[in-house]
């Protein structure tokens, strides 16, 4: 094993992200701060299923942090297309997520928020681990099976599979390990991903010295919002009918409406919170939880409290709670997408670029150094 | 399927590798120059082999070569990592490997000569790939099973076997396609790989707009130099024994030496072409055609002229053969590595870079514009 560097061959990285190697045993640097990193596909506008269950969190995670915590967020628009893509409305949604990004209040002067293909080093750095990724270790990943709905049992030789999407979780590893990172926020789903790029990291450590962080996993408190027509689903983007989901910048009357017309049941009494038995009212009190400014210590204490108002009166209570919270992100939204800030969207990604090549290439030197790629 | 297209947008890329557009209704670019792509693993310095099979012929095709012609060669260190290498070794047989390129006649001003791994571009064009290349025809390419010493049923999810050796023809494919490759000069075993190029660039222009030129294979005339201890096993890098092969960097005392102990037969009687029956003697022969600055047709025709002239004579004719040869090759690989021109390697390394870059950034642009990766 080669012994721990602290020279970082950063060029032409800014020198404010270079990382202090501390002597170590375990084969993995240890870096002195911290590094936040998380991945969004760019799918357009969110709807409160994305912002509740994972956006919020972001902006939380962001607002909360230490001074000296490095905040990575990235657009990962090369995993969108590892299932066929409009190239027109891959375009808008970029364009829509970043200023979505923006509208919830993620600061590009506090975080780096970038688009993954404006970055050359994740693809660089995903190649570099696929010479030690197992065919075997990915067959056993699971979500191309989901995403191609196939079996659980599907075997990826015999499927109509293409390689990103049997490939992609190593793609995914890169993203984590080119930026140093020390946490990354993910919902269950990708826990299977997180343990694969701990093992990347460290076959690679062990084979040429101590370059990758292996990173933790920051579960993300689930919370489940369900569309409001079928709520036994989860709320979605891919879901035909708009009226099951409420996008981010939906007007206060599309709001209004889509609540008034969100299925419940007619079982009567007092409002229990009961996801099984009562999916679409527990999707309210859920959802006029997760927005509740009192911060009301649990659903049930919520429920319990509005257990004798009427139907109506509750989702006028959401809509209301609802428009409230969205109302600063709507304008921001509007604006930067057609009112007075049109070239801020530019500038924005222009400069995460900068910032996320300078962050990357300063793994990427190392890894180059180490694998014996650079001169 | 989009419209053909004369805008590039090479914002970086030198103005003096426009490609023009032409009408076609193939769904593939005609373009009007001819673009010559070859690779090479850097492993150090040639043998005659590695010399008289392949990179005689690049020397041949850029000298040869129309004025507008293209030509582009790459030491692909990013296929060298797909089976495990030591760094040290690596980095120096990079330096070897570029400085025989250039002592053998590559002329940086008139070829761009790169290294791979320099430029991002064709990582980046493999993930793209990837999205669209099939598994089950991954599966069926040949080569990683030789290279894992594996049996030709051998199935990929139950070998030992790394993503990287499963996927590397897709960033073969890459290496070739960003460049526009239009002529690509392979030896017989690279045909598949060159058809799965082809099939790629295909489908790839099929979903998105005629970007990809669908390269043409340039068959290498089969030139198999053999052992010389061994001579029914080709001459070899890999193989333990060193006076197996000559390297073109031999002394004139090393290659005499070498020649004298190469392996023929006691048959006696006039020397007879059989590389089956006397492999030895016919490797000889084969070598002295190779080499003859007559240009006899044939090696038969050698052989008939050579028949009577003792073993001794002949290997002493071929080492002198030899030693002219490679002389000057000899003189310009010492100055470049060691002697009056040291840092001429790392120029040449920088400067084709740069013209790679520029070269791939042609393709890149149109490939992130038609998939709706760029702004």
């Amino acid at each position: 094993m080669l012994p721990l560097t602290t020279r970082r061959a950063a060029s032409k990285a800014s020198t404010r992200y270079l990382r202090h190697a501390s002597s170590s045993s375990v084969g993995a640097p240890s870096p002195s701060r911290k590094v936040i990193f998380s991945g969004i596909q760019p799918t357009g506008v969110p709807h409160l299923g994305n912002y509740l269950g994972a956006l919020q969190a972001w902006v939380k995670l962001q607002n909360e942090a230490a001074p000296d915590t490095k905040l990575i967020y990235s657009l990962v628009d090369l995993h969108a297309i590892t299932v066929a893509q409009s190239p027109e409305l891959l375009r808008q949604h970029k364009r829509q997520s970043l200023a979505a990004l923006l509208a919830i209040g993620l600061d590009p002067e506090r975080s780096i928020i970038f688009v993954q293909s404006d970055v050359p080093q994740h693809s660089e750095l995903m190649w570099i681990l696929s010479c030690t990724a197992s065919m075997g270790y990915l067959s056993r990943m699971t979500q191309w099976k989901s995403k191609l709905n196939l079996a659980p049992n599907a075997k990826p030789l015999e499927s109509p599979l293409q390689l990103g999407l049997f490939s992609y979780p190593v793609l995914q590893a890169a993203d984590i390990l080119i930026h140093g990172a020390t946490h990354v926020p993910v919902g269950e789903d990708q826990c299977q991903h997180l343990e694969l790029t701990r093992t990347l990291a460290l076959g690679f450590n062990e084979r040429y010295g101590p370059v990758l962080t292996e990173p933790e996993t920051v579960l993300s408190p689930t919370k489940r919002i369900m569309s409001l027509v079928q709520p036994d689903k989860k709320m979605s983007k891919s879901a035909t009918n708009p009226k099951s989901r409420i996008l981010i910048t939906d007007s206060p009357d599309e709001v209004t409406k889509k609540i008034k017309g969100a299925l419940t049941d007619s079982i009567g009494g007092p409002h229990t919170f009961d996801p099984v038995a009562r999916p679409g009212l527990a999707n309210i009190l859920q959802l006029l939880h997760s927005l509740d400014h009192r911060r009301i210590a649990t659903v049930e204490d919520l429920t319990q409290e509005f257990k004798d108002v009427s139907m109506k009166a509750l989702k006028d209570m959401l809509a209301d709670a609802i428009n409230k919270h969205l109302e600063p992100i709507r304008t921001r939204y509007l604006d930067l997408t057609g009112g007075t800030q049109a070239g801020e969207l530019d500038r924005v990604a222009e400069e995460g670029a900068l910032k996320a090549r300078a962050s990357a290439e300063i793994v990427m030197a190392d890894v180059r150094r180490v694998v014996g790629l650079s001169r």
